[in-house]
């Protein structure tokens, strides 16, 4: 036991503040447009769906904003979260590279989901709301809001896409556990909805649809209900940086620091809150990190998609925000990582793929499944679909090492464990698995349906 | 954040001995007596399914027993794990109280079984053994088994209780996942499989015929195969005890010393090894605090059974020992809480209890479903069924420390998490759970069955 294996935080090395990337990239962020004047919004236009600190900090150019004492109080439950360096992995590898992984499914509900739940919880009971509506697909998201406004004493629908409420009902079961009120999407309780079953009674429903139903909820309640969102948002990749600030820290005590960051992406948010804080070091210039952003070849959103404006749900009624888009009437193939089939992704996580600050590539799912059990099998932790994007790569960047005989240090998130997900690995190991790849006709087809937003 | 909730220890205080509590018994343990001659064994009968190291700790009376550095070294994939100050249900239960719980959960398979699993399959290893059998019930010991067997490249056959192969598919493709063969029981591979499914071709199986099957293999493999058991016996017990080694320095740190510490019990290991260190301190006269032993009214070994010399399977092939059990053919009833459906109890637990050191409560398994929700509600963490029953008593300590206005120091083992318990939380919440009553006919009509053993 020579080397340490596990790089371990106390209390008081959970960040004080948030690391906000706005006041550091070299221009604005393209403005958030209004769905129906096509013009930038205001804060106002933002009031009916979240509360004012949330805006606030959705726009804010602040370099740092501040943690509320109350959420520290909730993060202490399961953060610090370890940075591990996989040792066992790296020799299974036989690469002279060191992999390092951050664990993010240590906190309760399984994945890195409540940094940014327990947040928006918390500033919606500070103004006063009493409840909320969310969405949710593989049900991480709904999980970490339902265990979040449970510790607020607030309400809460979800509304969970009716393909994984069917497959996935243990995930269902934990927001109920919680007090959470879950429906499956599409429902007939929003008009977003009823407009889809008429069409078709057994819609399988898509996260895009299930934000139409959430938001339209919240925003015809009158006031009394709010809205919140997984990921995407600038303040949602804000409350993530929990994640890579944590990790500065412990590269310094690992003395060492990362040539390599890798995370999955599906809306940003995890692989946001992961590089940042390094993504800061790089854009001052004293760093080179590459930082390598992986998505399934089902969503390649980075890889395939158009650099426009777009709206974020497949009913097209929320503000329209520039990014890479497969267009919102896209609907992905049902891979089992259901975390990464959205269309959009993060304006910011766009930005800094267009200004090349960071790259991405596209993986299909039965060498993804195939790093996963490569993964658990030398580390013991059975990682989510999800995260398996991200070990794919990793291991593919640690052998190229092993061809060039590099030493570098590689480090990937690994934002959720796959506990939930056990049927996905007996799809692969029983070779039922489809690989899927790009989806080109279909992007294409969606894409040419976009609105045009004057420049 | 004034006070700390998490005590968090480095890799360096993971334990570098195993506190084997023999050495501080008053007297020495009942012998194991030899099914065919009744007469006390010697470790020259137990080698066809253990290798010899494990004998040795069978009976050593040595105090403290060196950890294997390579064992210390998979360890640290996990431990030391977090003992955590419940702040939250102590504030919801308004308890002057002050709850810790000591976190097994966050082990890669979930749960303290690897503790023993990992030294066991080692231990094999460095033997020569190629392959081990062993079975499972819910499927914690099976993955365990299955992951400590994956390190060190050992082929693993798992006899699973078919009710729980059937209705647990997700705990077996993680054993699966881990390379290990899963075998439904009772099955066509062994005579005692055979026997039941002839008598009764839909037999569901149970705890007990389960380790007959996989004794069974490994005891007519001519010396290739070699059995591993996830409680009841000494070295079991014995490797579980770094669970309150580490627990003795997280008191320090915390500057409180417990009061009472609860455990749930099936076949004794998780709350012998949160217990023992603090054992050896009652025993020496230096503290009084009180071990509460919680176990399930269907299987109420402790508050039921009789002190008595019986078989740990259900065909009665294997060595008796002398322990409080319900009789090797009483099959308990089918509560969730699978890893508690045993019929007899670790023999160091049943001294302990037989001697006072100890006590012991049977619980019904509504109110331990209300104690784990109301659990989960203040900490986030979904409990496993079994370690809710600890739960259940720590709250209602904490509930009699509110009427009394005494700040007790209560200490539980939440040896696992729920999330592959999903199933039992719907049915509470749907209020199909059944209680049940002390089975006093049956315990009554096994225990009947019983050889005599001479005095």
């Amino acid at each position: 036991m020579s080397e340490q294996t596990r790089y371990l935080l106390g209390e008081k090395d959970i960040p004080k503040a948030w690391y906000n990337v706005q006041a550091d990239l070299p221009s604005p962020l393209p403005p958030v447009i209004h769905p129906g004047t096509m013009q930038p919004i205001g804060p106002a236009d933002l009031a009916p769906l979240f509360p004012m600190e949330l805006i606030k900090q959705e726009v804010s150019q602040e370099r740092y904003i501040e943690i509320p004492e109350p959420v520290r109080d909730v993060y202490r439950l399961w953060r610090p979260t370890p940075l591990i360096r996989a040792r066992r992995l790296e020799e299974a590898l036989g690469t002279p590279a060191h992999i390092y992984y951050k664990y993010e499914g240590v906190s309760p509900v399984g994945s890195h989901k409540p940094n940014t739940a327990v947040p928006q919880a918390f500033y919606n009971k500070q103004e006063g709301v009493r409840a909320m509506t969310t969405e949710t697909g593989a049900g991480q998201w709904g999980s970490a809001m339902a265990m979040a406004c449970n510790f607020y004493g607030l309400d809460l629908e979800v509304y969970m896409v009716k393909v994984s409420y069917q497959q996935k009902p243990y995930r269902r079961s934990m927001m109920e556990a919680f007090g959470a009120n879950v429906t499956a999407s599409p429902s007939e309780k929003t008009k977003a909805g009823r407009d889809v079953l008429a069409q078709d009674p057994k819609s399988p429903g898509s996260l895009g649809l299930a934000i139409s139903e959430a938001v339209e909820v919240a925003a015809t309640s009158g006031g009394t209900k709010k809205y919140g969102l997984g990921s995407v948002l600038n303040h949602v990749l804000l409350h993530q940086t929990v994640i890579g600030q944590e990790c500065v820290k412990q590269f310094e005590m690992a003395g060492e620091y990362p040539d390599i960051m890798v995370g999955c992406i599906g809306g940003g948010s995890s692989f946001a809150g992961f590089i940042m804080p390094f993504v800061q070091e790089k854009l001052a210039g004293k760093k080179s990190t590459r930082f390598i952003a992986v998505e399934p070849t089902a969503a390649p959103s980075l890889t395939k998609g158009k650099y426009v404006y777009d709206f974020g749900d497949q009913a097209a009624t929320i503000p329209l925000v520039k990014m890479y888009t497969l267009g919102h009437s896209f609907i992905p193939a049902p891979i089992h990582a259901g975390g990464l089939r959205y269309h959009g992704m993060a304006p910011i996580v766009c930005y800094l793929y267009d200004t090349k600050v960071i790259e991405a590539v596209a993986v299909q799912q039965n060498p993804v499944f195939e790093a996963a059990v490569t993964f658990a099998r030398a580390e013991g932790i059975l990682p989510a679909p999800e995260p398996a994007h991200a070990i794919k790569v990793a291991i593919d960047e640690a052998l190229k090492c092993k061809q060039t005989g590099q030493k570098k240090v590689i480090a990937f998130n690994l934002c959720g464990h796959g506990y939930f997900d056990m049927a996905a690995y007996d799809d692969y190991f029983a070779k039922r698995l489809p690989d899927f790849e790009y989806p080109t006709a279909e992007i294409e087809k969606a894409l040419a349906g976009l609105p045009q937003v004057p420049a």
